[in-house]
């Protein structure tokens, strides 16, 4: 997957999606679909951001950013990511957990908390 | 860091540390104190589970889930935990974001949406 490096987040709330995944061995297209999946997120209504990262033991975590549990809706029902979703579950991951969660409060290193 | 794993978590609500975080380079005792503060996070009252990794290029994402803020805030000031933070600051992150979310719904691979 690509380097995400830090979102950069407006003042709270708002919403979460919190994806956590152990990957299959392989690569099997992966990382593409990865990249592009990060690409795809960017355009739809309401992101604001991701971050993303994945340990060499195939553990990994993104953080999706949204503004509203409805664009987060959008994004899960968006066609080209429900395909990527199913390639997921057949191939790419031996098991993930997805939490939808409301960002209350934020702070960052040398910036006080705001929310 | 230990590897952490999947969480298994109760059914939402319930609360997440989202801690994004660029380690600077070299060890400097960082891991001992990462295994550390897993081992004493799991004695916290109120505490449900962690899931952790960083990918090659020190980008981290650890998710710290609790029963409440009220507990998050505990374990804020936890007098050791307050002394890992310190070194954080001084030696071990180059930059890190902290977020605090209300987990309102939550599924797995295999399982259906709760909360």
């Amino acid at each position: 997957m690509s380097a995400t490096g830090f979102a950069q987040l407006p003042e709270p709330p708002y919403y979460a999606v919190i994806f956590s995944s152990q990957r299959t061995p392989g690569d099997n297209g992966y990382d593409e679909m990865a990249d592009r999946m990060v690409d795809l997120a960017h355009t739809q209504p309401g992101f604001l951001g991701i971050e993303s990262t994945r340990g060499e033991d195939g553990f990994g975590i993104t953080v999706a950013y949204f503004d509203s549990t409805e664009n987060i809706a959008k994004w899960k029902a968006n066609a080209e990511h429900r395909q990527a979703q199913a390639m997921g579950h057949r191939m790419w991951y031996q098991h993930f957990e997805l939490r939808i969660a409301k960002v209350e409060r934020a702070y960052g290193m040398g910036r006080p908390a705001a929310g």
